[in-house]
């Protein structure tokens, strides 16, 4: 039946549930802490990236500088990808036709499956339609196989593997963020002949820190535990070639499982997993949210292995995002701001409450032609709200100066708490 | 750890689980029921579609016919869809580099929400990062939002209604493929007061069958439950506007959710729902499998808008579809093949046996070029093992003559068993 209030009229047997208002509380729950999201309505400019269109509330479209984009390294608009992807559409067409097993089975996802296998330095790799699809099925499938497995997991995981953990009925033991000590009193406690996996990230997207892999890995191997390590916010950044954290560190080949992500750093969209041949066909055989799909579209694919390839041999796009990270982090700093400062790309500044960051967000958009979303609950905890910056290559100090301007007279009108 | 022999040496505090010989052991068993998979490696050759180059085994690529393909519409070369891609490509670049919520919102996927939404005469549409997702997002969020809620589910629903129904938590019934005495009594057998979902498909596409939408409907209305209707194999093709078979029963106001793909008869990538305003608000706000993830590139929104609006107002592929699809029924059948003839445009042919699914298959694709991948269990039940074939407006009478003629000298080589 329809939910809407024209189904009122009649009123069926065994009536009793009104599901609108169900579905309106729902709602209202969200609006009453604040945390109610609105969509920004943008089109970005390719070739002039973080310039962008934004078309909320305005007589036409406003031109904005973009902030917040996982298009780290500005690879969206690359001249490589742009081309391999033009050849693809005109060669094979626009979307696979099938999943990997009926149809949906091209030479350029074989392709790509190499070369992020050798990226990683692995025997194979398996795509997925996206980053959350691959931690999602690839934990949940894993688990299965290994009946009473115990999974071991950082508290600030991403949701994807919180899923994939809870879709594989495991028994989970959360240990706290980045903490060793604690993990190892987990494995310690653990039953010895018990399956076990440690699932972390190396790069925390909200936070900018980093995972300390090799000492996992040591516990990993004192408690013959397997590793799963969440690099979507290190694969093409970090590591000489763009093998993140874990090339960077050499470690990984120490890790059991990588996962990665095509739409970040690498500018396109789908995910990925690196491991040894035989788990990599057990996930392709086993895990439903890759049998029963779709394949990525052929045109993304090709993008995404210009793009891989392109930032395995060129550090230049790494080089700039790292100085634009610091040269920002320090304006941020100076300017008595609270930013939070990590080892990493991702500049969070520190809000704390749901309203004020959205409300800061609205004033930078409106007033200074600046988007940068709030991030609230559920995507970090409640009372850590902030505005998360990632600049990039293609952000220029004129643009940082703009940015730090704008925030010192934010927080100066809004009266919010400068850095101690 | 690594699994691989090369992590041997070294025996860990704890070891007790040999992981590469459980992994190994998974593999064996699809090995041994004769269901292990081997990916064909096509490439599709856009503009002459159903032709195709396939890599597997040869000294370069061999030219084959694509007979399995979910292009049922052949839009994926279609050149509206081409010329959107390319021109959004162009324009906005590859990736969207961000989430809905946080920097990957563009107009495109607004504008393409309102197209779906009106498609199906609901007030609102989201979009998922495949038809996948969109099932598993929803169905598992859905009933999260209502407590207690029980689901009433056909049994040959796709995997993705099924993992989003086991992953709601809620408690499921599982009534036998299209029965609506049993559906009734196991809705009038259920807790009155209990919030009630029932979820089904419109077009079974392994069967090829369609559902009795009206009447389910009706079971709705007397037992107040809302409906969730996936019609994957039937937008685009069913319906003077491509609604769905919805559409074309007019019983679109009488579902609560429609399910849609954008990777089958739209010919690229994607999935959505559309229902009222205030349900799509919800699974915007609440479900994990939307929010966490990378919204779907730009470039492939673009050439879903430009295939949903040209199959709106075009009839020529769902005539010319449907006359492929009976033609090839009758040349099956009048050759004693046992094809299953249903009313859709979904031709299966029964062998009851994955060996030999996969064998008639084998000898299809080395020998004669025709390429049709055998469908074994997990995707259908065992001893229903079966081909099936997608005619679509690009395979003419001399492509199905040529099929017709391999099948019949394949049957009678296996001496595999005719039609009744």
């Amino acid at each position: 039946m329809t939910v809407g209030s024209d189904s009122a009229g009649s009123v069926p047997v065994g009536a009793g549930v009104d599901y609108s208002r169900v579905f309106s509380q729902a709602i209202d729950r969200l609006h009453a802490e604040g945390r109610y999201r609105v969509f920004i309505d943008i089109l970005r400019n390719k070739g002039s990236f973080p310039s962008a269109r934004c078309f909320a509330g305005h007589n036409g479209p406003k031109p904005i500088t973009v902030w917040c984009s996982n298009d780290y390294l500005a690879m969206a608009q690359h001249p490589k990808v742009i081309a391999a992807m033009e050849e693809a559409l005109h060669d094979v067409g626009a979307g696979s036709g099938g999943t990997r097993n009926i149809g949906g089975n091209t030479h350029y996802h074989i392709d790509l499956e190499h070369e992020l296998a050798d990226l990683h330095g692995k025997e194979a790799a398996l795509l997925f339609t996206s980053g959350y699809v691959s931690n999602e099925a690839t934990l949940a499938t894993l688990a299965k196989i290994l009946p009473g497995c115990i999974i071991f997991s950082d508290e600030l995981n991403h949701a994807s593997m919180i899923a994939g953990i809870r879709h594989s009925g495991c028994e989970k033991q959360i240990y706290h963020h980045n903490d060793l000590a604690h993990l190892e009193a987990l494995l310690a406690a653990a039953d010895p002949a018990a399956p076990k996996l440690i699932a972390f990230e190396s790069v925390y997207s909200m936070e900018g820190d980093i995972a300390p892999i090799a000492a996992i890995c040591d516990l990993a191997d004192r408690y013959n535990a397997l590793t799963y390590c969440d690099e979507v916010h290190a694969v093409g950044m970090y590591g000489p070639r763009g093998g993140g954290i874990s090339e960077r560190e050499a470690v990984a080949d120490r890790i059991t499982i990588l996962e990665g992500t095509l739409g970040k750093a690498f500018g396109v969209m789908g995910g990925y997993i690196a491991a040894d041949r035989t788990i990599i066909d057990v996930i392709r055989s086993y895990a439903p949210g890759f049998i029963f799909t779709t394949s990525l579209s052929p045109v993304l694919v090709a993008g995404v292995l210009a793009s891989v390839r392109h930032l395995k041999a060129s550090n230049e796009e790494r080089v700039a995002q790292k100085a634009a990270a610091a040269t920002l982090k320090s304006m941020l700093a100076d300017a008595g701001l609270p930013v939070m400062i990590g080892d990493t790309h991702i500049v969070p500044v520190m809000v704390g409450d749901p309203v004020k960051a959205k409300k800061i967000s609205d004033v930078l958009l409106a007033e200074y032609g600046i988007y940068v979303q709030p991030i609230n609950y559920p995507t970090v905890p409640r009372g850590t709200e902030r505005l998360r910056f990632t600049p990039g290559p293609a952000h220029d100090e004129a643009m940082m100066r703009d940015l730090t301007d704008a925030l010192v007279e934010i927080w100066s009108r809004l009266e919010l708490r400068k850095a101690a």
